[in-house]
């Protein structure tokens, strides 16, 4: 299909900076031209016109951190001390939860997800024999990279886990997705269990590699206590930061995409950008679970890239990436009692752009540029409280919602429109996640 | 008019709790019935119906700190230094603006406002001879509390001002208006004249307290330096705190409402719990500015009533309490390191219960009660980031967004239906606000 997107303000995100009445021209699933809509209007006047008049035509948002099956824990018994929290009521709710719920709860995600303007998502859970999570983002027709989490405890069910992701998933729907490996954290996955996991990244990107570039994704110090965690677990002393242990192993590289990075030293940090490891800010996610506040400024001054993450919906409670840009700026600008900290331009590099290189998947999406995927979105300004206008990307961070997403596109294809889902029934998939939440409910009781 | 809202959770946010199949029913512009859906549907089955299924029926929000006018402003230079921002962009735009621009910007936060279902809101602007912000709450259906901020530097002028505020607006409206003595900060107002001020206060509400009880609306602790920026001023040493040194001055009461109260020693809080100041936590407003963390949870352990607010819109750049109460609990959560703080629950009467005894205006708004004004709102459950349901408290606090907001009662009025704005046109209000930026700019550079 060949569109016109136009009249709008495009933000590129890459070179050409911002186009007021621009235009941004898609055949199938590629960018092939973007500048002013008055001459792409008659050099494309016979393609499929989409008015973006009084909107930012900007890249679809990339959620760098997720685990998009958690959607049906959502609201579930907030507000408790976190071990209780979890050993009490997350732990024995997701043991009952089923593959069908995994793919409900992730469609539910999806569809959330997309309506709000995200078009990637970088995700991460348990086994699953269906992977229905990889099953919901193609059905959807949304972009991602799942991976499959590994713990100490199931390396054998790993190890065929992990086959069976890469064969059956990397580069599979339009090349809409790509598999990872993802131990879980440096106090759940042992030393050894790590360098093989690294070893088994720098595999499978030999094997799967001209499909799409394999990523490791893991959590690394969401809390202060993980140093004590890693001793109690192993035995091994971690006396200058978690990276800096990390790295001790030779598993930091470039394909290292750590999600939290709450608390580093500062040679975590000289190593992060040593190894080029890409960091996620969970902002939202932080501070509900009363983790910490990541040093975002202090990483950016080191130059290491950081992508943004909503994490999981039980602890955030939503997918909203508007809402975690507005976070992630003012949470910097309180830390570090700077008002001009982590100013908008940089959040929504840090939620496009940067996102798209932390998933090593820059030289596809993360901007519009003629060759790229496209993957792009049109916010609607035209609000209240988007008005009056003077600067789309101070409006974008400080004020816009997710809401205020119109059409989104995906690999080509309209996927919402006019704040419609369009590839699947919205209000189908909330009988589902409502019908399955009941079910969980009474085979928990049961 | 006669209205039965029906069929969803009706959250009192007093006696009677949560009610799931509830009911609430209007006459005129008060609550007469609240209960169980099935038992009131019968009893009031000629009233107008209005569906509620599979929503949440609670009292409009209170939006405790504002400064309605300043929407003309939001987004025009966000990331400056402080000092920058103020005397480099917003004050000599500021000083630019007019009556009308006045009065559009309050129309503009106003139909902002009711759309995110907030129905009152306590404002505090310069001097303005026409009274624009008193006449868009007016003109619009809002409920407000409009107060003239006063410095030492115009002390005859501000005399004058709330002479006729007072005369002219105090329980106007029917009786949905009420004028306020606002001190701009105690670094502003020289001590005899808040000492002036005080009794201007007591004078008032001798005068006009059966129209409504008079409040003295003032920003204190908003910033660390305040105590030094007081000894430059007037030559006072501060030094237990600047609640400590307007207790000296004899200002304090439970008709105090104090905007941040962001930094506070040990003796302020035990003064403002003695004396009854009602706080106002802006927590938007703080992080955006870099000003500091309120001490909220202390607050409320001293049993010091804290209210919420957005702060004005150029500082937040939205007047949306959906996200300020998202904010609110988060920025205690991880300031405090304990993922229990500011539970849903409290946020939540913060919003509405508390907001309106910080306003001495309890008896008449701030919870769904029989007697008391019909200010209500239905927040649609029926979304994606909103499924499913636990617990309505949770969803409202930690997912909900202002766009869920569906219908809006003030004083028995519906002003949204369906989500749109029926007392007028939004559309004009937008357009009369891109035309007075404009304009504003222009007479900038002319």
């Amino acid at each position: 299909m060949e569109f016109i997107i136009k009249g709008g303000t495009v933000l590129t995100m890459g070179p050409g900076g911002r186009i007021r009445d621009g235009a941004v021209v898609i055949e199938d699933d590629r960018i092939v031209d973007v500048g002013k809509a008055r001459e792409l209007g008659s050099k494309y006047g016979r393609y499929e016109a989409v008015d973006a008049r009084g909107c930012v035509i900007m890249p679809g948002l990339v959620n760098a951190h997720q685990h998009i099956s958690m959607s049906l824990l959502r609201g579930y018994a907030d507000d408790h001390p976190l071990k209780e929290w979890l050993e009490k009521y997350i732990w024995p709710l997701e043991a009952k939860m089923t593959g069908r719920d995994m793919y409900v709860g992730s469609l539910l995600t999806c569809a959330e997800s997309l309506l709000g303007g995200v078009t990637t998502v970088n995700t991460m859970y348990h086994y699953q024999p269906d992977w229905n999570e990889a099953k919901a983002i193609a059905d959807i027709c949304m972009r991602g990279v799942v991976g499959h989490v590994c713990f100490s405890w199931r390396k054998e069910e790993d190890r065929r886990a992990l086959e069976a992701l890469f064969r059956d998933w990397h580069g599979k729907a339009d090349g809409r997705l790509r598999a990872s490996v993802d131990p879980h954290a440096p106090y759940t996955v042992d030393p050894d269990y790590l360098v093989e996991l690294r070893a088994l990244t720098d595999r499978y990107n030999e094997r799967y590699g001209h499909l799409g570039r394999v990523v490791m994704h893991i959590h690394v110090a969401e809390t202060p206590d993980e140093p004590d965690k890693i001793r109690e677990a192993f035995g091994r002393e971690v006396k200058e930061g978690v990276f800096a242990y990390l790295n001790e192993l030779g598993v930091l590289g470039p394909d290292v995409v750590a999600a939290h990075c709450v608390a580093l030293t500062d040679r975590d940090i000289a190593i992060m950008a040593e190894k080029g490891v890409k960091a996620v800010y969970n902002p939202v996610s932080n501070m509900k679970l009363a983790s910490g506040i990541s040093p975002v400024v202090r990483l950016l001054r080191a130059k290491v890239t950081v992508a943004l993450g909503t994490d999981g919906p039980s602890s955030n409670n939503t997918a909203d990436m508007f809402e975690t840009m507005k976070f992630a700026s003012l949470l910097q600008k309180v830390a570090s009692g700077d008002p001009t900290a982590l100013p908008a331009r940089q959040v929504l590099e840090m939620a496009t752009i940067r996102g798209a290189e932390a998933l090593s998947w820059s030289d596809e999406i993360g901007s519009i540029e003629p060759g790229k995927k496209a993957d792009i979105i049109v916010v609607d300004l035209k609000k209240p409280h988007l008005t009056p206008l003077y600067d789309e990307e101070s409006h974008l961070v400080y004020a816009a919602r997710s809401s205020d997403v119109k059409t989104v596109f995906v690999n080509g294809r309209p996927v919402v429109e006019n704040g419609r889902l369009t590839t699947m029934s919205l209000e189908e998939i909330m009988e589902m996640a409502a019908k399955a939440r009941e079910d969980l409910l009474s085979r928990l009781e049961g």
